[in-house]
């Protein structure tokens, strides 16, 4: 029996110092791995867990040890950073600004246009890509999720 | 001179408060103002001005008064909740549970995409669809923002 | 146009208002309106909206006027008390206190059974009943809601 | 003497490695011990103090040394998550909504039902059980406690 | 139907008020009552409720008008001040440093002579006495509550 | 010299291992020692000085060596859990809920026998006793301070 | 009876109108009533009763009713700002500060010179001064409280 | 080159092992080093930086090597807890106390006496003295500061 | 004698309902009284105290009365959000992101040039100005403080 | 492949302790880097990347080894203080104070000036001087950003 308890936060810290040694990228990452870009990212920072064989291809790529490819397929408590405070780091931090100044605004337009209910964060996928521009190049991100009907049976 | 100083949330009250007695959606009112949706949503609700002429014109479609139309060109003050506390409302928490398990990873694509830097929050629109799906119909999100590099002088 | 903007605070006290000089229960407002006892208590509580046709019977039921009506049919922000403190009224503590002593084992039982995944919060359903018991009758509450399971696309 | 105190949190730790390695789940070590399901989790995440025999049980199904079975007899210190911020992890997160959206509506009930007072939180228990629904399979959560009325002698 | 919703903060600040008016003390209404001396302060200040005929009585001593008096039998959302910061003033917080410096040592001493579980807040009582010593009278606080032993069925 | 800084939560850890160890309670530790109940077990947490004999007496009972014995004879800094937080422990929680129902009924009564100022924290002693009861033993918990009256000089 | 409940706060507010209409100074008060000019600038804030023949001569010279005179006799509930955030006002900070970093050194060096216990805030008074000096006049406050050592009987 | 970074925190550790183990007292260091008792306190518990001849003094007087004798002379980050909260400790909380009751009406005083500014937290001193008293000896505290009046050039 | 005490916030309210009816800039302003620009701007929103004579002329400028005039003279209490939370508005948040990334590297930077001490938000002034730029305007802001070193007597 | 990930918080660990050591000053440090003083400083602190050309110069200079020099490559999280806390060191807290006075008139002077938009802390340079001044030398800070205008497309 192991004697101490690795952790999921573990396995994160080993995935990025392997990611920094091999000089690989999360996009490179997920191409290998056959898997969506902001999914598999979410996922080696530790906010979901992988199928087996998957965990296995990772661990793989990255040469961690079998403990540790084990972690990778155990569902993770969520959760990247404190809900009493925003994010300091200025590039995070502008995607909460978009809340703060359009939250309620979404919120408006979803009830108008599907009535009562919610995007779910569950059924959902995300993806970022750049947008050539000629006053600057965008970054472009969209949310994707299915509606929920508040429904009580 | 008025006696008490009219405030942004007076004007947003009663931008409300007339768009239910006229039976009004955002969507219908940013038709007929010729602005896009999550914007003219945004703006009504009080998080940005409006050109003078616009403010005429949501005027005389809400019934407003002449110092009500004049806060409605100011420059508010933005920001729709706590910055302490996540939103309790559930449409809205899904949002921030993206940022909660999606942040770091838009934040590590970001870079890698684009070098140091941030999507700008001001040179930036937003739109909210729904997407037909046979699983059930989906909200979908699109964030559009200029991305700025870190730049010294 | 009506001068303020009535909330659904407002709302609220006066249904409170109304129930008290007419001496009535939650339990046999839904059973007059046909609605579950726990749905109709939150709602009328200000978590949920009516449909037009029983708002129009709460109104008649409480004696409140037009625009109040209109209010029930509305969308609320929801939530009842701040995110960042418990409640401090010992009834509603005693169910905050039961997450902070059984929430992570509910986290790990549900994905045993189910895999990753999250109990829906919106096709949702909550009752609570006594059953009678020799030792003292007991509280009965039951969270009933769908699985959902972490699905990208 | 043991040099350093072993605390509780190391135990559920050396619990939880042991748990990984054996590959056991939360249900079958409650099957084996006789125990109910949500008590036994909450017990091995350090939420309860087991009975001596209970604890010796444990030990050897987890391979636990003497020490750390003593301190799995010891009362704990209870709670999983901070009291001034809801927690992150979707799965739990959709508990506390729960109590954001009905706290109070349960709160008016247990007093139309039982007049003053509160359902337990210490003479209480609680399960979680899937339920099988056309619609896709449900969570059923059912908390269930001594009704205590507010008496002063 | 009154038009406006009486809160049970409205009724303790006309008890208050009428208290002033009337120069009573709560020691003397708690004889006139029949009502033991802690229990009758805290309900007159908003954390219980008042039988009907108690109220009657209530509202007799102090001038209270009917609605008034309807709303000290209806049981109140209790706590007095907020749960995230200690009372700042002095004799409230000389209770609360006592906590601090002495809730871990009852802890323990409590489940050395019961074992697991806890005194109850809700069959429980509380007096405040002047004790007379040559070194200056002492306040002498009891709090006597039932011990509730964690039962699961 | 001894090249770390051994603090009081480092004997406090020792002082449990030991007192596991050696399978004793605070009561019997009281007794041997000659001190209150209260204050030993208050003390061996943490939260007083001991007089260096005394110091030395725990020393010898719980095998202690001679730098941690000079720990014990400091004045600590006091405080057992966060100021901006209630305790999350349901044992501990029910004194803090005392508090928040019944403290400003205790402020009132205070006033009213003994006019204004507080009831001491440092000249008080504090005693928990199990008073046997038909309906269930009870814990009975008795604080008693000087009181003291607020002087300009 | 008064149908509304005059507060500390309402009188606090009456006296700053008064002493700005009557251009008074606290320090002129402070004479006039022959109180110490902190206590008095303190009581006249909110933070201390009068005794009733000081309350009716600030009620003369300030010009209040009866009603006010009578709540400047009861026991306020102290405080002036909030224990979970330093006054954001630089005059008030700069003290807040001191206490930043020279608390612990008071501590140290109170324990050292008078043993375990606390300068009481209570048995206490204080004075502000105007120091002549060459470089700069400077602002002395002179802090003056009883050392009350720990006594458990 | 050393391999880790030696911090002020980690000097302040040292230092009062050092203080421990020689039995000194700080009243005695600052008399050794010529330096007032409260400025000599609050440096070694890591407030203020050593010009280096005095740090070395330091340095020789408790034993410390050369690279911390190099930390005592660098400007330390100053604060000694958490601005969100205050101290737990009853000798601390009672000078914060003082701040609650007393700061508004310090703040009025110091602005009759001298106008607007504040008295200066740099250019400061402070005191702690015992003084005899028949009712008890009395901790005295002096504060003395600059006062700086707002000045725009 | 004036029935209700008029606050500096009510006074600001008055100067912005005026301001905005007459059509003035703060700019203007400040050039009509001879004031620094951002001085004026910070007086009028209620951060600094006005000499009478200047108090007077805003008083004709902004047809403010006689009461509101000496509000303006007044001392305030300053601070202009929650110290517990970053401010929301995007403007404004980027000076304080300015303090999350730069904050010790100025400290630094004032310590290796000036020595221990702080540059005073006191003696002190504050100018914003348009710098034109070929790649866009650009806002330049210049803090000008006494440097205050560090000094005990 | 290293077994554990070495964070920027280490490596900025490192440079502190190298630069102690080498008695080097940040300002000389960025002469001989050719870099801005205080872009440099804030990098060195663990907000700005390097490029790999300068992080290899760094390393030099101050004798860190390959994986530090990478690790000075990668974009930071960045972010000094908690954002739900002023900073208590008293350097830093002036420059805290300065916002909380002064905000709101720059936020007005701003929008004033250049229409509804933000100074950019990303295009944005930062420079801290001595300014020679008879009454005592003067710290200089000059915030310089580019204007971005709210634009939504």
């Amino acid at each position: 029996m192991s004697s101490t308890h690795l952790t999921r936060d573990d396995v994160t810290a080993a995935v990025l110092a392997a990611k920094r040694v091999k000089q690989l990228t999360f996009a490179s990452l997920a191409e290998q791995l056959g898997k969506p870009k902001v999914w598999l990212t979410a996922a080696l920072l530790g906010q979901h867990p992988f199928q087996p064989e998957d965990a296995a291809r990772v661990g793989q790529l990255l040469g961690l040890d079998d403990e540790q490819v084990v972690v990778l397929t155990e569902v993770p408590t969520r959760g990247s950073f404190s809900p009493t405070a925003p994010p300091t780091d200025p590039t995070m931090y502008r995607l909460y600004e978009v809340l703060q100044v359009y939250g309620p605004a979404l919120k408006q337009l979803i009830h108008e246009e599907f009535g009562d209910g919610i995007m779910s964060a569950i059924n959902f996928n995300l993806d970022v890509e750049r947008r050539e521009h000629p006053g600057g190049d965008r970054v472009r991100i969209t949310l994707d999720g299915k509606f929920l009907s508040y429904a009580w049976d």
